[in-house]
């Protein structure tokens, strides 16, 4: 997955490819993509905000990806697209292609005789498929990972090394999972009784979708009755927790730390910031982002931004305003009362 | 743990088990319990709050739980009792019992031969017994779980795959572990001396009770030097960290992404919503409830509901009232002033 | 690990050791540390601050450890030292020795043969070495750990069971890395294109220095560019998330739960409380303290503690409180006005 010398690309080999039109040299080899500070030779970099245009005058890369805006905001040769963000992810993956392990079961896997697995399949060292599972075509399961018994891992799905995925649960086609994630973990549903809890049977499954990615030890837990469902396209990050019965909208983004209750339902295309937590049994809308720390409490029903975050400062200014809080009637009945003696001294 | 058709029981069946009265036919079969809104012919569901006794209109129920205020709330078949939530928990069971793996050791687990493993256990393939641990009678360990030397794990306990118990630590009867879960790492414990952090021996054990359950990911750490204890019947969803040397009292039900810092002890029946924090060397009194997202940074002695969580907003909002927190000492002190000058203007 | 009956220390031999000062027997021999109210006969403990000074009235312990201001605070045998609570983790270092597993690599364990193992290594059962991965000298690699392409781990280090290293990452030396560790997945890097998401590919490293623990279930992920670093002395609990291409100064400690969202920068010295979250593309300075559930989501450039906590109340009260937050602006404006009308009354 590292840079590789000998395969380099010209800026109109890329036009060729993605689109684009290029200024300057069109012959000039990319064989890497750097950030602009740190490219070099060699080298292409992008600008995907003017906010970094200072940065533009220093950079050692010999070629820019460049909105139609910043057209002219230098002299290097350079690739003026609608998108140069994008344009760069897709030259990077031109560049640094996924090594992919070869098809086939490690003799050290234990897979289940009664479990289907695709030719075109890998099986790493120590994975094992329990009975009724299934493994598609190019799908890789990467060493010690776990794929319970009638689970389905789609095709070209890669489960990175130590992925759980429980009975029963289904992944689409092309997820992505990183190491640590479970999958189908039983929810957290019980009922109190006489001074214990009673279990309730997580009955459901999780059921992923096409193109989704989930990140290394996160945690998506199985229906207690009806599913837990990931729509297409859902990206997580890291150390995020789905509750039992959440259903995720299609190309919605979650960043590390996120948690989200049970029975919660979050909209298509959200971008939830980093350890936001959102309640159970809570309606949000499409085309909602939540603020990286925020909670939410209650439904969100229109698209927009949402926060909930006690600012930041020095400890002692905070524990000023802090202790202040507590003061907030107290300060508008004062104020009610001083309205109310005002009005009495100017009707007299 | 699917549905099972062949599996089904009347009302008179399930009240001769579980108790409760009939209204209507009692000899309607159950084959599956549902939600209100999802459940369809030959499945029961429950009303445990007359909130959405709306929905009874149109369920497409075989059957209902009903409490003792909602006897009359439908012309279904139903069963009424005093805790529906509960009878519905005890139908599932009955309805979609768990699968259970044969005994015995998996002849590609490793398990070392100072190593104690009951007769009645199940020991999965690349899971790991180390020397002087013990795997009680009825125990699950499944694929790819370590136990560590010398910890020992109770009658009946379910090891989901890939949960790991560090040497030492104990866990009771009937616990339910899920994967990922981390228990008895060592506690964060260091000194600082000549500018670099000298680590402290993390001597002490996780001591674990009967009846407990721990969600995926969630981690334990090992106390300092005494132990870090989990009473009976505390339930713990997924991603939760309990610091070294916490104890948790019994029955408290702890919602997902928790972080308790190390030392504090939580009281008998608290409830914990989802990400709240809870600081270190803390006392929480019995049958505290934390609201999810708050975090505590001072003990709790009285029983009650705690909340810290800033209010969700729009984003420009949630500006103008965040940046006016910096204001309230200047507000304070103008409405002070303010009440001294009319007084002075009143008492000339 | 366990305490060791025949594991004695006296006094004096202590502080040939460890400096320091014996006032009272020297001859008392210690078996073991212990806390201040738990410790009894054959045990030491310290006395790290003078709060707890009325418990040293009724300790049962053996001797004492305390600092140069509690000299005089006890009649008890004790050592006087500059920092009796690292003198404390030296002592207790001694007395409770690592178990150390024997070198060599179990034959259940897979190793590539362009896997470099050093001699004095330890590899588990059911561990996996991948083709070009190092192992040093004194490392052990527990089993069902996970090594990948390319990736190096230092002399010394310590992988706990389950322990996953992506390809081409770096471990220094005498590193400790608990269990469900995540070092080196992707980070989380995609560009909207479409209404659909395009991977970006995560072509960085991560590379930690010397020195570093790393907590259970912890997740370092890879750069997109660049390298994620941690730099020597790092201490990080349990559930932590660094994202891509963070930078984490020297002897910095981050306590459980914490996030730090992609490319940012911490110092040098610093302590990250538990559950706090650091926004992305951010600069800390060092030896700055960040408390326990803080949100930072701007630079925070000069040393000092900072907060962000909405504080904890009884739910009724914080309902009060948290809905008069909305009514700021409008109790500053109302402030004002009465200020104008006093101003006029006066004037006239």
């Amino acid at each position: 997955m590292g840079p590789r010398a000998d395969n380099s690309f010209s800026l109109a080999e890329l036009i060729a490819r993605f689109g684009g039109e290029v200024l300057g040299d069109a012959s000039v080899r990319i064989r890497q993509v750097a950030p602009l500070d740190a490219a070099g030779p060699g080298q292409l970099t992008f600008l995907a905000n003017l906010r970094y245009e200072r940065q533009l005058a220093v950079t050692r890369a010999s070629a820019l990806i460049v909105g139609p805006d910043a057209r002219d905001a230098s002299a290097l040769p350079r690739i003026v697209c609608a998108n140069p963000y994008a344009f760069y992810a897709k030259v990077s993956a031109l560049i640094n292609p996924r090594a992919r392990p070869n098809a086939g079961i490690d003799s050290r896997a234990a897979v289940d005789p009664r479990a289907t697995v695709a030719k075109s399949a890998f099986v790493g060292a120590f994975a094992i498929i329990e009975a009724g599972a299934s493994v598609a075509e190019g799908a890789e399961i990467h060493p010690g990972c776990y794929v319970g018994r009638d689970a389905s891992i789609g095709r070209d799905c890669i489960l990175n090394p130590g992925v759980t995925v429980y009975h029963q649960c289904v992944i689409g086609e092309r997820a992505v999972v990183h190491s640590g994630a479970v999958i189908g973990a039983d929810g957290f549903g019980m009922a109190m009784e006489d001074g214990k809890w009673l279990k309730i049977p997580q009955i459901g499954r999780v059921v992923i979708g096409d193109d989704v990615e989930i990140g290394a030890n996160t945690t998506i837990d199985r229906g207690a009755m009806g599913d837990t469902v990931i729509e297409d396209g859902v990206k997580m990050d890291n150390q995020i927790q789905v509750g039992h019965n959440c259903r995720i909208g299609a190309h919605t983004a979650i960043a590390g730390c996120v948690g989200i209750a049970g029975s919660t339902r979050v909209g298509k295309y959200c971008r939830l910031g980093g350890s936001a937590m959102i309640g159970g049994h809570l309606e949000i809308a499409d085309n909602v982002e939540i603020s990286g720390g925020t909670t939410v409490a209650k439904s969100i029903l229109s698209p927009g931004t949402y926060t909930s975050v006690f600012p930041v400062s020095a400890h002692d200014e905070w524990l000023r305003n802090a202790s202040l809080l507590r003061h907030l009637r107290d300060m508008r009945d004062r104020i009610r009362k001083l309205e109310e003696q005002l009005k009495g001294a100017q009707s007299k």
